[in-house]
């Protein structure tokens, strides 16, 4: 199928939404030579939006709590683009893309672009597309994007981390927080948001999470800088209730980390793992074309494990350095 | 702290419960230096098992499905250890586990051994660790080994894969069959099951699931050995209906591998897996330590980046070709 990757470029200056789409389909399938071409083509023209990231254990609300945000900065008169990551819907992109798109209600006009990705073809799938499908939304000249994860494992926590502000949702009696301070998602936290405020416990759930910073304050290097204190904020995202508060929140933590040159900080870290994952995804592709069999190398070295000649630690070295010579 | 590696292994060769489990857990943990010395110790002791795998997505009924046949499997007086990958599940390995046990009921017995593995960690943990973790059990000296997966990502289904006999698990009424052919689930399939099966809509599934099967059939290689076709057989696992027929499947596939050879080439298939991922790992290790900051090259490349002077597919051919050089 030949597709026009420069058309499509050209399309994305002119702002077209379909052109978006496509690129965005692109960016998923994941093809190296294309992907290659176009993010090298739209680089310059980013790093304006504010990238904001939405993490938090099923249930809390994200969805909503992201509606109800970008419906606050429409009104402000600011284009958003959404960007929804679920690692555990590969079957359901379609269905959750129209579930949300219903959702969004009156908000629903031109200047929301939503995006749902989900786990599908190689490993590590969406810790690669993820960043490089930001990059395409910040090209096409959007003000905001949000990144929406669901906090289920490292790797959706370190897609949010990589944001401008990370946003970590979570709500009363789900037993929440003391997990995700287990789960480390409390540390990449700059505001903390108690959705469901409504329900019983959130009193007890902010004292909880109040108790766990000032501990995890109390463990900082007393020589560092002083740094940012993450505010909790509760809210009723199915009202709309507490979302001002949220915008605040998104907005101080934006002064503050321009005023001490955390931002820059923090777009070199995304290009951290931006470079990161293509190195990795480059890297993995090697092993994949080595895994389907045509080489006579890993082939050999599979026979000797299987007749337990060999262990697997022994063989996957054996498997480096012939790489690494290879170069 | 430290741990006896040695001390765990004989204890292990003793039929000790509480080594595997301190094993398991080391290699969840991941500790390469640590995972080297486990695996290479055990590994002349590994390819006795035989390993199934069950996929399927979430709400078939795997787990019922899995303690049934593990049930079965006890009944004919053979060791079980279960696998659980779950990938979705960070915070709930624990509780999960918990369920697991409540669940066995009647099974409940010292030759069923259960354990659960949830995401957590570095990126692509469970490929790495689930091949490992199964070598574990297989010198623990199990006669059976079922990994079950949630089936929510190709790796899964990858890890699934690997096993001697696949089952993917369906139920009716989930709008599965069409979303499992598409999400490539049943290319893995060995057996298929329809779970639930009492319910409206399993004949309806069995023919679109035989449908597709003829379909694929078509499409093959018309030279290729005559090959397996995946008997369809309906369960329902919470009241042990069908058990004895996914048994007779899963046994008449053994004796399918066995007789054309292709046992053996599953077991260098998973050899294949097994030292590819590790490889990975260790050059994923590589990068994490890039990332982590004190690399002045990759941190002059994210420099370049983020000021837009760079695009993030050459800084990852940079960094590419300095690690090649560096052997």
């Amino acid at each position: 199928m030949a597709v026009d990757v420069e058309e499509l470029l050209s399309g994305l200056e002119r702002g077209e939404r379909r052109a978006l789409a496509r690129l965005l389909t692109l960016v998923e399938d994941g093809d190296p030579a294309r992907l290659r071409e176009i993010i090298a083509a739209i680089h310059p023209r980013t790093g304006r939006a504010r990238v904001t990231g939405i993490t938090g254990s099923p249930g809390v609300g994200k969805s909503t709590l992201t509606n109800a945000i970008a419906g606050e900065l429409r009104a402000q008169g600011r284009s958003v683009a959404i960007l929804a990551v679920d690692p555990s819907s590969p079957f359901s992109g379609g269905a959750l893309l129209g579930d949300r798109v219903r959702m969004q209600g009156h908000h629903a006009d031109a200047d929301v672009f939503i995006r749902s990705m989900a786990s599908r073809g190689h490993l590590g799938g969406l810790s690669f597309a993820t960043p490089q499908a930001v990059l395409v939304m910040d090209a096409a000249g959007f003000d905001d994007i949000i990144v929406e994860t669901v906090g289920v494992g490292q790797s959706e926590v370190e897609i949010a981390a990589t944001a401008d502000t990370t946003i970590v949702a979570l709500a009363p009696g789900m037993g929440d927080g003391v997990q995700a301070a287990k789960a480390g998602i409390l540390e990449v936290a700059d505001v903390l948001v108690i959705n469901k405020a409504d329900r019983g416990g959130a009193g007890q759930l902010a004292s909880e999470l109040r108790g766990m910073l000032e501990m995890g304050h109390e463990l900082e290097d007393p020589d560092a800088p002083p740094g940012w204190w993450p505010p909790i904020v509760r809210t009723v995202a199915v009202r709309g209730e507490g979302i001002d508060e949220v915008m605040a929140a998104i907005e101080d933590h934006g002064r503050h980390i321009t005023s001490t040159g955390a931002r820059d900080q923090r777009q070199r870290d995304r290009a951290v793992h931006t470079i990161r994952e293509i190195a990795l995804e480059t890297v993995r592709r090697r092993f994949a074309r080595l895994g389907a069999g045509d080489d006579e190398r890993l082939q050999a070295l599979a026979d000797r494990v299987a007749a337990r000649d060999l262990d697997p630690y022994a063989a996957a070295d054996e498997l480096l350095a012939a790489l690494d010579s290879a170069g």
